[in-house]
């Protein structure tokens, strides 16, 4: 069985070895050269991507800014899973507020921008504190602005009328003082069921993913009900068919979806060493129609991203528990180059290790670890 | 970096998916087609042996048959780990008995036959109950002839007649009434640091294995010990670098060593979901001089092979804990096909799963599943 899919970066890689011992191949496509690539080497493979998805059994994604000529064609084929317009739903934070608003799930407080003139209405309604987000093609921070006080509305101004709002509109979001930032990542099988991993309680550095840690601590009954009834929602009302993440605020008891991702997260790959089934070969079962695997954790893991670097010591692994995943990359600022998993059979020893990793990598790159190695220390001891 | 391995069949494709994550590509020599070969998908790579060689950082093997031209290329270049000596003493029973005899381990009584004419003299010596092995390319229960009255000498004799007894003589061995098997496996580093998993049961049927259990049921504190210094003192003695196991028969609190394998092993397989670092990861950590990783087992596990057989219920993966290892070959008689790794909190619940598992293939081709389920089930409920 072939599973092929679009993009041919780290997530790809990661389904390619979790598939593999179910005797699923996964192929590649190179969504910019547009060809077909081994994921694991990026070799081309000599065939087009007309005939890869007529010989693959599925066509999958591992991330959502797909060209829609590409998602089309898949989607003719019948064989695209998660679907087109749930794919395009995370691709646009339009479309998932509209997804959102509909289902009735909590969200931020928004208004959608599609001319700089606008401004000023979105700043009385919203406050003094916003946040304005390209609705595609930005993620990790990117293309995303920041309004803190009236200075900078001029700054705002200029930027935004370079912009083409008609076609590619702002979302201004009212910026919420919020407790912490969770995630949920499950899976939906085409029948319906779906099987959820532990939540993820996720830190961010400059707009980037740099540590999850699952299950998250403090965790109360009606947090876990309010998670799992916002996946099942979502994913209900998008049809969907595989694995699907989703990033919320949490603000007390209560919970405001932030992002959807129409595919495997960063903030799950800590399945890989934490849960029974990693998160990817949980979406290579649901999307080829086979039975969900069991979830649950045995331990409790911490994922760190390592992140524009590559001056970390390898030895690192010599910490009992410590796994690494390095997705040979070209470094660059800012660049996902790989990620640590490390397990333990308690948040405090957790926190040991993770200070026992503080010894083997730059600090600079890691701004987060030690204050979250203290604060795991403190707990359960 | 790169490890060249030499055969190129499922361990190889262990190694690989197991090494990917740590930044290392795996390459595999196919030593019959002489070939170097992507493991995956057996696809041959443009290069000769020599240039894959002189272009890997390591070269191992996934099992002992190599031929030895081939082993000495890759010891001149200074690379290959284990040691040729280590891995043409697990290709060779007399070489194996050498060893075992003078590092002094418990091994069963032999003689070496070198022309038929010693089978008498042989079976006065060793009593009424022999096994005779080929001394090299016999594995899994090829090359063994047993005797078991002394109406089989006529046909024994036959047999050997038409042998090459000068080239490849017979071990014969005195078949010991063995309360049953088990293996320790292990890694050395080039310091000589060792680091061994949890013992694992092995269940045969016709020569082959069947199930391994891990760790293993009943274990005193007397055999742990006698199996790890077992195995040091047999890694020591090779000088060996790598993962190495040692088959060994229990009677009463006994051990004898059985076979030594210099590569990872069948009944290793459990470690890939029941221990921290797999025998996989474990063994190209250690021929790549990186740290050894944890050992220990956060549950029990089975391994289960699949063997000459394709007609069971995918689905199978949908009990909890259960994982499928595909090696995507083309089945026939006797052929192991993949293997299934459950794994469970206790033995009990292992048993249970093991019963559940009996639901989705043919009891024919898994003769001692359900004796096994049954057991593991009556054990700490």
């Amino acid at each position: 069985m072939k599973v092929l899919v679009f993009g041919a970066g780290q997530l790809a890689q990661m389904m390619y070895l979790a598939a593999a011992p179910l005797g699923v191949e996964v192929y590649a496509i190179d969504v910019n050269a547009r060809e077909v690539v081994n994921p694991m080497n990026k070799q081309k493979l000599d065939m087009t991507i007309e005939y890869a998805i007529s010989d693959a059994s599925i066509v999958t994604a591992e991330f959502e800014h797909v060209p829609e000529d590409l998602l089309s064609l898949a989607e003719k084929s019948g064989k695209l899973s998660p679907n087109m317009d749930a794919i395009l739903t995370g691709a646009d934070r339009v479309r998932e507020k509209h997804v959102l608003n509909r289902t009735g799930i909590n969200n931020c407080e928004h208004v959608i921008i599609n001319h700089v003139d606008q401004l000023g209405d979105a700043i009385s309604s919203l406050g003094s504190k916003i946040i304005f987000k390209a609705s595609r093609d930005g993620y990790d921070g990117y293309g995303q602005w920041r309004y803190l006080s009236p200075d900078e509305l001029p700054k705002l101004q200029q930027a935004f009328a370079s912009l083409d709002l008609q076609n590619v509109p702002l979302v201004a979001e009212k910026m919420l003082a919020f407790d912490r930032e969770i995630s949920i990542i499950g899976a939906r099988d085409a029948a319906g069921n779906t099987a959820c991993f532990d939540i993820a309680e996720n830190l961010h550095h400059e707009g980037q993913l740099h540590v999850s840690i699952a299950p998250a601590t403090n965790l109360n009954e009606s947090i876990k009900q309010q998670a799992q009834d916002i996946f099942d929602r979502l994913a209900s009302a998008l049809s969907y068919v595989g694995v699907l993440s989703v990033e919320m605020f949490q603000i007390g008891d209560e919970l405001i979806v932030n992002e959807i991702a129409p595919r495997v997260h960063n903030s799950g790959h800590w399945t890989q060493k934490g849960a029974d089934t990693s998160q990817f070969e949980q979406h290579i079962r649901s999307v080829l129609g086979f039975p969900l695997g069991d979830t649950s954790s045995k331990q409790v893991t911490a994922m760190v991203n390592i992140i524009g670097c590559t001056s970390f010591r390898r030895d690192l692994i010599s910490i009992p528990g410590c796994h690494l995943h390095w997705y040979g990359k070209e470094v660059r600022e800012k660049r996902k180059m790989g990620h640590i998993n490390v397990v333990a059979s308690s948040y405090h020893e957790l926190g040991e290790k993770l200070l026992e990793l503080l010894q083997y990598v730059p600090t600079e790159y890691f701004p987060l670890l030690e204050g979250e190695a203290n604060r795991l220390k403190s707990l359960d001891a």
